[in-house]
């Protein structure tokens, strides 16, 4: 990056001195193939480069669903977690869409003292192993970035695909929150549109030099099963459990 | 427990086939001190105990405040985590006021299989560090019981002690939260009040055995910080970092 489709964007945004986020599929000189999203500077420098985590949706066709969300197929899950850069005056990290339903996500930035997380999403807004879900994805995907925002002191930028791509039909609903879990700015379409609101950084610092003191506060000694394993273990019972 | 004072209530419940839970400021025979809340099941047996976590507050007594609160004077945290008891057909945790606004809380019970957590609060609404939250208190409650929820495909339980107490107001707001994150109920004053809803442990499936199965999507490798640090470390930084 920048490749010969993207230069002209690059070109653009670095004459108005604007920094962006570009998703994209990445194939390796290794044959992998990330769903990635790097961070652009004002000069057009890529000052970052983040690999998907948690990659959802199902490894192989399933021919009963209205339309494949087979990204498990197409996609390896990166190893490289979550790192946090500096730029843009501030510590700005980024997910990919499926990564800002889980806590973990904002926690492991969140720890490396982020302040700004980006994130793209396409999200269909019908989700078929259980529709009942359907009229709550703009609900789930507010309250998820919001808390992510609050629980870490930090800025969430979520930028929506929308609108209707091969008849599915996907959130929109881009937003910025603040510190305070509170939305500064929101897409009221499912078209194109531009939202802005000023990222005052020390904002963060309400939080995490308070409540989310995570020095002060946090009790890692007891979190040890969020690292150290994957499923559920059902067996595990309180000391006073009689059953 | 029960203790005489409140052997009452315990008969009062057995009569009726009620099971509840009770918090209290325990004192154990090596004298330490914890925030505990137990679980007795409609036999009036003590099930389950859970001593506070995360403590809030501070340490000493700080004069310059309109009110104290010295929970961490008072008080050791617990080393005993977050427990799931087998209680009343199902997966029952529990936690106390300033855990729930930890992601890790619902999470460490959430790898437990936990499908309905109970946690009694008591949250001035005046929050003295930073008095910009306090027009927030309602909507931060709200925002990490429904997360929380949601995040874990779990119920959760939130009693607020609420109203006025020594001059100081405390929010109230008690509300039981569906593992969509949708507030199935919700208390509409600061004064005493019952709420009730049905709560059918299947409703957690479908987001235990879906968008969040933890063993197939989880990816504890990249979570090591969560346990593994407990205050910020602004130090690392990624690939690509150039400053």
């Amino acid at each position: 990056m920048p490749s010969p489709i993207v230069q002209p964007l690059f070109d653009l945004a670095r004459r108005h001195r604007i920094g962006f986020c570009l998703g994209y599929a990445e194939l390796t000189d290794k044959g992998e193939r990330f769903n990635t999203q790097i961070l652009v500077d004002r000069e057009g420098e890529v000052v970052g480069k983040y690999r998907k985590v948690h990659i959802p949706g199902h490894e192989h066709h399933e021919p009963d669903r209205p339309f494949q969300h087979a990204e498990r197929y197409y996609f390896t899950p990166s190893s490289e977690g979550f790192p946090v850069w500096n730029a843009f005056g501030g510590r700005v990290g980024m997910m990919i869409c499926n990564d800002r339903r889980w806590p973990e996500s904002y926690r492991v930035m969140g720890l490396q003292g982020v302040e700004l997380i980006l994130c793209g999403y396409n999200t269909p807004l019908h989700y078929v192993p259980d529709p009942t879900q359907d009229p709550l994805q703009g609900f789930h995907n507010a309250l998820v970035m919001q808390s992510g925002a609050y629980q870490n002191g930090t800025f969430v930028v979520g930028v929506a695909k929308g609108g209707v791509e091969e008849g599915v039909d996907s959130l929109a609903d881009s937003m910025i929150v603040a510190p305070s879990g509170e939305i500064l700015a929101k897409a009221s379409t499912s078209g194109d549109e531009l939202i802005w609101a000023d990222c005052n950084l020390d904002w963060c610092y309400q939080y995490k030099d308070t409540l989310f003191d995570f020095d002060r506060y946090r009790r890692p000694e007891v979190y040890t099963r969020i690292s150290g394993q994957r499923g559920v273990d059902p067996s595990d019972r309180g000391p006073f459990n009689k059953l």
